[in-house]
């Protein structure tokens, strides 16, 4: 899935310079093997209050790395000499709720009192599940992880408000327990899974039909595993049609460097 | 479900005392509240080669607490002032594969070369399932956990062989997903499911009619969760038809001083 262009980026400082220079403008997916990639929400100050909250209440959702202060592009924790305006390879852009750009550079758009969240991300876990032998579908046909909105209300906070977007894993019901043991030792990066087998108990009734990603097969044999999606507070975000909010564009994360191994407890 | 005679046995030496002075003869389920219950086994030493390497490739279904030296009737590990001859409420006596007698006391019968297998129970997990909240539905009616007999086949020992048996308990899939985080810590008896879900997969078409236990409800919304059953060694055991062999009656324990926790990893 890597670029060969790209596939010497195995640091992930060499990404976000390449990012930060223009060369790299699309996925992250693979590049920095070993290094935690995070989802990225930059908000004003005075929406920044009500999300961290939300945050705070919703943590398998979202999952906080760091939290800057305000006007600070740096990310201390995660980044100490990275640049949260220039490092990741592509942003999106929202006024009251629509997408109106698409930038690789925040530079000129900038504000002091922007503050960033680095959130934690599922391709963490994933590459901990491949390393325990557990095939996961999507990476094995190269596509984006099919993700779902339930019917589960996150707990709201100020103006953000909605429900829980899921992500989804074929597995073996064998697959599926080992994926449970595995993955709950990364509770920086949405834990365990949230639910598995009956898609309908949490209001999914078409798994052919994802609302983000692409659809994967599921074989005779597998359940779906789903777990608590880092789309979700961009889903909550875009409900809320704040006047100014800019994410990561989807696959092109900021690459931190936190090490995977670091995030894991036990 | 514990009877009110012998609520005041809060530790495993008052149980076995109970036990051995013939007060005691059934079963063991709420006693000594804590303290690990164990599944027994006996046989002469000239079985007993095989059905060590038996446990010792099948640890899911037969985890080892202690195992005795031939003729010793104390288990050194798990219970150093007990005595396995009287400890247990009520034995079974089987001869090449029947059932001859369920005696309360072994005494009249021990022989300098009988081999004692002390395997964990399920009973340690329940408990801790109960106390993080996951119900336990054969527990709330009172009754013994069913148990199925599945097409997995254990690994072979010498004359032992063998199909895997389970125990059953029926769950909603987050209640699923964290008894397997719960059950995990608890490798020395049986740790996290063998399966979940789809019980044809493991060979087994009827949850209504179990091989040994009582059948329970499966309510819509819930999963059958499947636990590798410490019924497995008695089930492969009375297939090879030893000319003697000797283990506890269902549900009339050997209660051990470790305690249920000591038998926690993490």
């Amino acid at each position: 899935m890597v670029s060969p262009l790209f596939s010497q980026l195995q640091t992930a400082r060499e990404v976000r310079e390449a990012a930060r220079s223009g060369i790299l403008s699309g996925q992250t997916s693979g590049l920095a093997p070993g290094y935690a990639q995070a989802n990225l929400v930059i908000l004003p100050k005075e929406l920044a209050g009500d999300f961290l909250l939300f945050c705070q209440r919703n943590p398998k959702p979202c999952p906080l790395l760091d939290v800057t202060s305000p006007g600070d592009p740096i990310p201390r924790r995660t980044a100490p000499d990275g640049d949260l305006r220039s490092d990741t390879p592509r942003y999106r852009v929202w006024k009251d709720g629509e997408l109106i750009s698409e930038p690789t550079d925040l530079t000129s758009l900038w504000r002091d009192d922007f503050v960033s969240f680095v959130i934690g991300c599922s391709f963490t876990f994933e590459s901990a599940l491949l390393r325990a032998g557990v095939p996961v579908r999507h990476i094995e046909r190269g596509t984006n992880v099919p993700m779902y909105r339930t019917d589960i209300p996150c707990q709201r906070a100020g103006v953000f408000h909605g429900q829980l977007v899921v992500s989804m894993r074929p597995m073996r019901p064998a697959e599926a327990i080992r994926a449970v043991q595995v993955t709950s030792r990364y509770p920086a990066v949405h834990g365990a899974p949230i639910h598995l087998g009956m898609p309908e108990a949490i209001g999914i009734y078409d798994l052919s039909r994802p609302d983000y990603g692409d659809a994967v097969p599921i074989e005779p044999g597998e359940l779906p595993v789903f777990w608590a999606c880092g789309v979700t507070p961009q889903s909550v975000l875009m409900a809320a049609r704040p006047p100014l909010a800019i994410t990561h564009s989807p696959g092109c994360m900021f690459v931190t460097d936190l090490r995977d191994e670091e995030l894991a407890v036990g």
